[in-house]
């Protein structure tokens, strides 16, 4: 743990800059962990720098490289602990140690329990003076994707629905447009370019034809992932074709047509995942898979079937409520269709929440809490 | 309209501190409004009042007699306009004049059309300084259900719910304890004790069989209202015989059985208002009919078809949500069954929303924005 110390509140804003750094990536260093680094010699900034992408130099390189010789007795402050392993780019505690730092600051340590202390082992065994703890709440939060990924190997998946004040998804004739706000919808922009994967139920592309591509100008496409046991989905559908920068995945079953899976898999851009299962997409192994492929952080949007199995089997980490201030009433459908509990003690609880109201909509999110965990 | 002066700051402050003893009888007053009232000299507080309960002397007297004959040349912070006329108890406005105060600042006009400014016009000719707007706003909301009352001959109505983020009442096996916790269902005895009449359906009645008292040690029981068009209601409903101070009372139609009417109106403190309709209550004629009983807020609980109904006939004023961070899914019944909009660009609007955490579970509440306005 981090000791307390007079340069604590300096420590710490040296901290904040470099978590700050790391973020500038959000969305854009999967499978890799957001990292942050900067470089101080007497309360100076020397060298700053941050991960960008998988498979290009790690935080460290890039802070190192700005501060060059200056380097030599000056202290780094990372968000994550360097690696000592060599993985597409060579170790950074080498690289910190070569510098000839003085003293390393670390938010948290790496979370795959196989490598986590090698590399802090590594400086101190150097010689430098490591302090491990600093902002690690704020580290942890930052890396929740990787941390999912890296330890339990699923994804971090997060829910997103939109509803009216008394609970309803489309009013009882089925008009859905528009439940929130243009801001609010502008918001799911965002969160489509902060998520790797786009996960969506084949009712959904059936009844709504949805684009699932990033509206914003330096905004990413996310891969688009439809459940689609029985292959239903419509070979004109929108989504197959949407983006130029990203693939469309349909995860389907044996109850699939042969001919359909072929014709699909010809369409430039569209990739076909058959599960050996009778009906049923087994969704825990399509978690992995994504994973697997580098994927991880899915970004749950609609359908109330789909939705609901993915709750029911725990695969879910983070729903986001967008709740628009108004009443429309009767028999209209719910956002959770799909989730069967029937005794209200046995419902899945939601804890950390964090309320706004920021786009005039409000705006719930809040963790899942496992039963049996509270 | 007030106008800005060096002593504003302090105008500010006392007339903070007359809302404050105003609200000290909130649910107390009715019909009548909740009025605070501060006499200063020398910026020093001579005397302070509130009313307290229709037919007792009002807030102006109190604070008059605290100051006794110090209030030459005083002024004096009331929250609503000084009466004028001849009630249950004399004018304020003479008091005012007889104590030689020689300025009196008020936050809010009468908003009695046919009465508003009298009381101000009678200070003036007896020649004292008068401002009326300081703190307007807050003065109106104090008042509300005051204020809807008489300018509408309609009561303040708030509809309060209770469901899960997603959006039910119950689990779709109908378990609906508890949906809120233990601080939420608190507070919803402080609203029990703060509102004059609480509203349910006959439907809640035959269902959970609640008492509707408020459970708060210095709590009052508000008058339980039933809508019971059919006369459907248990004769041992709990809600009959629940309260010793305050009655119950059960609107209903031509449908209801003679019999049953009478048997009913035999029992201690209920009340059968039995309306000339084929099975229907006439809402709005009920609310009137409360009005004119001195009863000008109504708590509205639970009921999806009643609040529907009433919400359909621009009968409800405001909405207070507590939405509990859990997920049932599932089929269940959600808030608002018994509303029926089929465009979601026609859904009801809530503005002024005002969200919070205070009790654990989201509060959410907002004021009903009739169609047309926006």
């Amino acid at each position: 743990m981090h000791k307390s110390s007079p340069s604590d509140l300096n420590d710490e804003q040296f901290m904040k800059r470099a978590l700050e750094l790391a973020a500038m990536a959000l969305g854009r260093t999967s499978p890799n962990p957001l990292v942050g680094c900067v470089i101080v010699k007497d309360d100076k900034i020397l060298g700053e720098g941050f991960h960008h992408k998988a498979g290009t130099p790690h935080a460290e390189i890039h802070a190192l490289a700005a501060a060059g010789d200056q380097a030599h007795g000056a202290t780094a402050y990372v968000t994550l602990e360097p690696c000592s392993h060599f993985g597409r780019t060579p170790p950074c505690a080498d690289a910190l140690i070569r510098a000839k730092l003085r003293r390393v600051v670390v938010a948290m340590k790496d979370p795959n329990p196989l490598v986590a202390g090698r590399g802090l082992q590594r400086l101190r065994e150097a010689g430098i003076q490591v302090d491990v703890g600093l902002l690690l709440k704020e580290a942890l939060l930052l890396n929740e994707t990787f941390i999912k990924s890296i330890t339990a190997g699923l994804p971090f998946v997060v829910y997103k629905s939109a509803m009216t004040l008394d609970g309803k998804i489309a009013t009882e004739t089925g008009d859905s447009q528009w439940i929130s706000n243009e801001i609010s919808r502008q918001y799911v922009h965002q969160l489509r370019d902060l998520y790797d994967v786009i996960l969506v139920g084949s009712q959904t592309i059936l009844q709504d034809n949805p684009a699932l591509t990033c509206r914003l100008p330096s905004g990413k496409d996310p891969i688009r992932l439809i459940v689609d046991g029985k292959l239903v989905i419509d070979e004109h559908a929108q989504v197959l074709t949407s983006s130029k920068s990203s693939p469309c995945i349909i995860a389907t079953s044996l109850s699939a047509s042969r001919e359909k899976v072929e014709r699909l898999r010809n369409l430039h851009q569209v990739e076909v995942w058959q599960y050996n299962t009778e009906r049923h997409v087994p969704l825990e192994k399509l978690m992995r898979d994504l994973v697997q492929r580098g994927w991880i952080s899915v970004l749950l949007e609609g359908g109330g079937g789909l939705a609901g199995a993915l709750l029911q089997e725990k695969l879910v980490d983070k729903a986001e409520f967008f709740i628009a201030p108004k009443l429309v009433g009767g028999n209209g459908p719910s956002p959770l269709s799909g989730l069967h509990i029937g005794r209200m003690a046995d419902a899945i609880s939601l804890d950390n929440l964090c309320i706004g109201m920021e786009t005039g909509d409000l705006h719930v999110t809040g963790y899942i809490r496992p039963k049996g965990l509270d």
